[in-house]
């Protein structure tokens, strides 16, 4: 039988919270948090103050907390924390993805110089069980594309702009009030949640370890009723959906943008603050799963099955890491794209290769055609300052051409 | 790193040779078939006949070979090889439902005595990695129901019937054309093969070890253009859908029939030969996992990724077996259900305890109301050759009032 585990937690939030009731209330799993660490001495708290403590190193320093539950927002803090941790030799669980992503580099460099296990499933996908389907299962196919809903903020917000025709401030209100959004939601509705998560997903899908600066993210804030109005004439919805695709010469490209959804796709479906994810296996085709992008309990119970993983000595392998099953990321990559613009000064600047629909009126203009991605990358600012919009019209991504035979031709030299 | 397998396989069709492909053709893991049993001495091979035995302790007997993977059709000579493989040390894959579900008791019983691991993804859920997320990552969480679409043949002849207006043989021939139904489609339609994977399904996410023979299943072959009319009027699909569900005093109750079901609920647009499954925890809520139920290289996949966690050393722990999850099966189960009926002579055999809804015409009746699910069972004959036609209009399932009762007084007792 697995050993009783002592748990050192740090923060008491809704996730902390939903994991403290979680672990209370099952029946098969049985595990102690032994003494919480927070930050605010003044809140009240539901727990007895025995368990409280202001000091990290209460937690870090006792020799007999064999886990660390590390569910702070502060990223920087919790790297700090969670390194430390583990170069205590102490097994982590997280659901930080921001610190995970940014720092996923050293965070798998500190794992294999201590022989410590960090957990993560909380991190991404809500309550679906994504990477440990891709670590343990998808191990050892070759994957061609992962693509989804990761963020339920974003969702919910699309979800009640195009069914219900809520405006975006009221929406974004809504999910506020239901404690989908943060009071300031930045991170989710510019897309950098969603991007952190595929970052971290990129990783055990195809072996990369990208940095999160390097990958576009648009979000939905200058969703305008124009762009709701083109879609819903096409029977589209509209959804942020992140795209990690394999392309030619195994390089993989990655972004995270709005993209007009058909009911022909599994995502079309995927309401509220629901989250969905499409693997897309070499051999096994296409699988889809769906669950609970946010809540206390569905990520306390996340954050519970890492730590019941933990009590049977369960660590990634990274198989696709250590097998290098992808050569490269690459931003040089060709999109096919809707753009709503103003001027035809915001044309020229978005230079696209291809427009196969133009469209023209005294306050709506829209191009669909085919883009590089680079070129929507170094005008991010541009676009959202001038309330510019784009979504990827499907989730078909290709290697630029002039990239490809540049490829060939160093395969070329490398083999004579 | 893992050590690189050799396998002895089992069977050479559908499944067989989409292993065979899809081993050759992975870029991550490798292992090597060195010996292929088969039966048929006169069939044509596409592999080399070295490759081939057609004597099974070429296999068995052979010390050098590390897995033995089992894909032949015959579930007693299954179980023969199986156990006999199991009780020499080595590891086995197989696929066999059949063979699985008559004989869950004695298999759980060698993997222990013997200390080996026997893996079978590929006999629930086609590509859906089921098993292994309902062993791995909801091990520590209670469930409240598992339900779903588990076999691809009926889905596809549903789907032809329902959204296509195809006759039932019509529909019938093309699945058998695609590959999708075997010449004798007994084992699907009448529910037989979902029923196996029901057993199978029901030891991982309850504990429980059923016999198929104590649970119903009613298929297809009765379906009426009369009960799709009623169907379609309502808005609903009809799908063929085993639900396994946690009742009141921790039993668990399992059925396979068809079941009515809107739009709202996530099997509704689970099309053709896909399976999907929805999984209900008390505390992540509602997951929905979807792929391929069929075909040569998505099954050849699971059992290629049976293989490789085999390679890690990973063997099922049946945690909620050992951990006693749920007390017991029972058929003590009130259901609510449409029943389409020739004469009062069928409504008096099948006794509804309350009826909702109730529909005379000359040549068409039926009513909607609750009923034991005990009552069907024993007529399951009768209904068949009577072609009578039942469905549930939704799966909620409750125990029997007069069996609580019992329950309670036992615990009752069982305390004073």
């Amino acid at each position: 039988m697995a050993k009783k585990l002592k748990i050192g937690l740090f923060g008491f939030g809704c996730v902390g919270q939903g994991l403290h009731y979680v672990l209370n209330n099952s029946t098969g799993f049985k595990a102690d948090i032994i003494k919480i660490a927070v930050k605010d001495k003044t809140k009240e708290r539901s727990v007895s103050k025995d368990l409280i403590t202001f000091d990290k190193y209460e937690i870090l320093n006792n020799p007999e907390i064999d886990v660390i539950v590390e569910l702070i927002d502060d990223a920087e803090e919790a790297f700090n924390i969670v390194s430390e941790a583990l170069k205590k030799g102490k097994h982590v669980v997280t659901a930080n993805k921001k610190m995970l992503a940014i720092h996923l580099e050293e965070l798998y460099a500190l794992q294999q110089k201590y022989n410590v296990s960090l957990l993560y499933e909380a991190s991404a996908g809500g309550s679906i069980p994504i990477i440990r389907t891709l670590e343990e299962y998808f191990d050892n196919e070759e994957l061609e594309k992962v693509s989804g809903i990761f963020n339920g903020t974003t969702n919910y917000i699309l979800t009640k702009t195009i069914n219900e025709k809520l405006s975006y401030p009221v929406a974004l209100k809504q999910a506020q009030e239901k404690g989908f959004a943060e009071s300031d939601p930045t991170n989710d509705v510019e897309g950098f949640d969603p991007k952190f998560k595929a970052v971290i997903i990129a990783l055990h899908a195809f072996g990369l370890i990208i940095k999160p600066d390097e990958v576009l993210n648009l979000g939905i804030t200058t969703l305008h009723e124009n762009d709701i109005k083109y879609a819903s004439e096409k029977g589209y919805k509209i959804k942020l959906t992140p795209v990690i695709q394999r392309l030619d010469g195994d390089k993989v490209g990655v972004l995270v943008t709005p993209r007009f959804v058909k009911d022909t796709n599994q995502l079309f479906n995927v309401e509220n603050e629901f989250n969905g994810v499409i693997v897309e296996g070499k051999f096994s085709g296409e699988q889809f799963l769906q669950g609970r992008g946010a809540g206390s309990y569905p990520t306390g119970a996340a954050v519970l099955s890492d730590i019941s993983a933990l009590s049977h000595g369960y660590k990634y392998e990274y198989k696709k890491h250590v097998q290098k099953h992808a050569s490269d990321f690459t931003n040089d990559v060709i999109i096919t794209a809707y753009f709503r613009y103003n001027s035809n000064a915001d044309l020229e600047k978005i230079k696209f290769e291809e427009i196969s629909e133009k469209y023209n009126s005294g306050d709506y203009n829209y191009v669909v055609g085919k883009v590089n991605l680079e070129n929507i990358i170094k005008n991010r600012d541009y676009i959202l300052t001038n309330s510019l919009f784009i979504s990827l019209v499907n989730d078909k991504i290709s290697l630029n051409i002039k990239n490809i035979q540049s490829i060939k031709k160093e395969n070329q030299l490398a083999t004579t």
